[in-house]
Order: structure tokens, then sequence, then C-alpha cells
């Protein structure tokens, strides 16, 4: 309880590599915010979290897994948990896919994540759209994969833009009184929606004709 | 056929007003995409329009009105779209909001508008987010107001929460096969989603029951 005798303990304690980790990513996100994704580097970054540029590297493959890693609250991977989630079959795949997204842009980095995230979406510059190519390919991708339906992508894109419109609507546009709801009223309204998108019968999903 | 002739025949006949107006209209956009709405100026815009400012302020009420008209295609206007269609009934309003969506998303001006948008419902800057303003107290708010069924406001929200999230699936993530889908087959696949969401009752939407 008393904050004063954390400090040294911790320090003699501290698991050192989990620290200096979380150093990086601060700095990381920090860094890919003020500066973009083109502008900040792994040099810049490390400065900025006061380490060798070497131990940036030990941590983080590259410039594009430091990003993945900073954006999304620790303990959250979106493309593990997908490929956990998705040969469970819809009902788990919609439910899962619609809690971890929530809970990535509740956590306190929500709104760090959330400016560079849609800055990245809607630039003209490649390499600002880093943050899509993360989705589409290595996050839908592989629930598109491991998901056994028909007409997976398409299955995919749907859910992804009702999951993508909830967090708009509660996040950018703050649509009242859904930016408010907690979570499992959000589930219980949209994961239908979700689960509709993924089991039915692709003929009276998009077929032209009746019913 | 032949454009040469077409010049002068247009200038003697030309309805004045709406060239000048479309002109207007037409430097509008490029100014507030290159200077964001805070830094364009009526004053500016008709510099670049090459008039004089006493006519965009007999066109325009205000900035406002000017960023609103100059944001969607000629002929549509969102807000008076939402009051004809949602006394309609919730079937009438699911079809043609999202219709009126996918027109605009899909016009001539469709990219041009796609940025300053979103740039606008990213940023803190109280007058970037004007278009927020806008969807939400014109268009939904006048959405909810008109519909006649209970939770108006939480309906509204949901239906504009997957209308959002096609947009941004087709035109920020461009997910495929949904991007290149036609009208007609997106709203097949989506409407029953916005249907329910209008009709679905309460309890059973979004309680806590069973069911």
């Amino acid at each position: 309880m008393r904050a004063e005798g954390t400090g040294p303990r911790r320090r003699g304690r501290r698991p050192a590599g989990e620290d200096t980790r979380a150093l990086i990513l601060d700095a990381a996100r920090a860094q890919f915010a003020e500066h973009g994704y083109d502008k900040a580097s792994g040099r810049s970054i490390a400065r900025a979290a006061g380490v060798d540029p070497a131990l940036v590297r030990h941590y983080f493959a590259g410039k594009s897994e430091l990003f993945a890693a900073a954006f999304v609250p620790a303990g959250i991977n979106p493309m593990a948990r997908v490929a956990e989630l998705a040969p469970q079959g819809p009902d788990v795949l919609a439910e899962g896919i619609l809690r971890t997204a929530l809970a990535v842009w509740d956590s306190p980095h929500g709104s760090t994540i959330l400016r560079p995230v849609f800055a990245g979406l809607i630039s003209a510059d490649p390499k600002l759209r880093f943050f899509r190519e993360y989705l589409v390919r290595n996050v839908f991708g592989t629930a598109a994969r491991k998901l056994d339906v028909d007409h997976a992508e398409l299955r995919i894109n749907l859910m992804a833009s009702q999951v993508a419109g909830v967090l708009v609507a509660k996040v950018l546009l703050e649509l009242e009184p859904l930016a408010s709801a907690d979570h499992d009223t959000v589930v219980r309204i949209v994961k239908p929606t979700l689960v509709r998108y993924l089991t039915e019968p692709y003929e009276s999903l998009a077929g032209s004709g009746p019913g």
C-alpha cells in the first residue's frame, strides 16, 4: 500500500527484460503517435526510451513488429487470438473478436491507439497504411483461413465491418447511449449480427433470389 | 458532341446562379481538404473560386452550411433525406439510408470527401469535429426524432454503426470481396441487420434475460 516502499523492492526483484520491453513500447507509442510510422525509427525510439538500439533489435524483429506490439495492450495479440478462436467455430469467433476489440479500445492505451490507427487508415501513404495491412493480412486473413465456412472472406469482411462500425460509433462518433453501454450489452446486441454473417446460407445472405 | 461549340452557348444560356454556386463548392472542397475546417474561410474560398465574398454569403448562411453542402454530392442532403425516410418506417429508412451512404461514398467526390471527414472525426480539435456534430445532431438526431419506435436513439446508434462499418470496410480497409460488391448485394446482406436493430423488441435486442 505504501508507494514509497515499492520502488527499491521492485528494482531489486524486477524481471529486467519485462521492464526494458515496457519502456521501449511506451517510447514507441509516443514516437509513432508524434512522428507517424515512417519517421519514427528503432534508433529514435531507443533514444526516447533511454536504452541501447541493440536492445530494441533484441526484443523486436523490426519496426513493423514493434508497431504491432505497441498498439495493442499487453497480453492481447489480435492475430494469435483469431488463430485460437476461428477453429472453434462462428459462435466462439464472433463473441471473442467482439470482446477483444472492445477490450483493446477501452484499454488505457485506447485513445493513444486510436489516432495513429485511423490516421494510418485514411492516409494515401503506403507506409502509414501499415495498420490496414496488418489487419487485412494477419488478422482477417488468418480468420478466413481458419474458419471452416463457405465464402469465408466475404463473411469475415462483414464481421469486420460491424466490429469496426461499433468502434467508430463508440470511439469516434461517441454515439449515446451506445458509447456508454457495457460490453455485455454490446455483445448481446451485436453478436447475433456477426453470427448471421458467419453462418447464414450464402444464397439467403447474398443471393439475388427471393428469401 | 463538339466541345468547342458548347462554351459560348453554355455561357449565353447558363443558369448563372448554378454555375457560381458550383464554382464556390469546388473551391470549398479544395480549400477544406487542403487547409482543414478551421483555416479555410469564406474569404479564402471566394478568392479560390474567383468570386466576390458577398456571393459566398449570398449562397451559404455560414461556413458550416458551406461545408455540409460541399461534402455531399449535388442533390443529396443527408438531413433532408433522413427527415423524408424516417416517418415511412424502419424498412424504408434502413434501405434508404444504406443506399444514400453507398451513393455518397461511391460518387465522384467520394475520395475527396473521405479524408477530411475522417480527419475531422479523429481530431481532438472541436472545430475539426464539425462533421461529427453534423452527423450526430442533424442526421442521426432527425432520424431518432422522426422514427416512431421505442429506444430510438440506441436503435439509430446501431444502424449508424453498421452503415459506418460498411463504409470503413469498403473505403478505408478495402476488404475484398465486400469492397467490390455492387450496391444491391450490399443492401441484400446488410439491410436485415439494420431492420433488426430498428424493430426487434428491446428486451430480446438488449435485455439481460434469456432469449
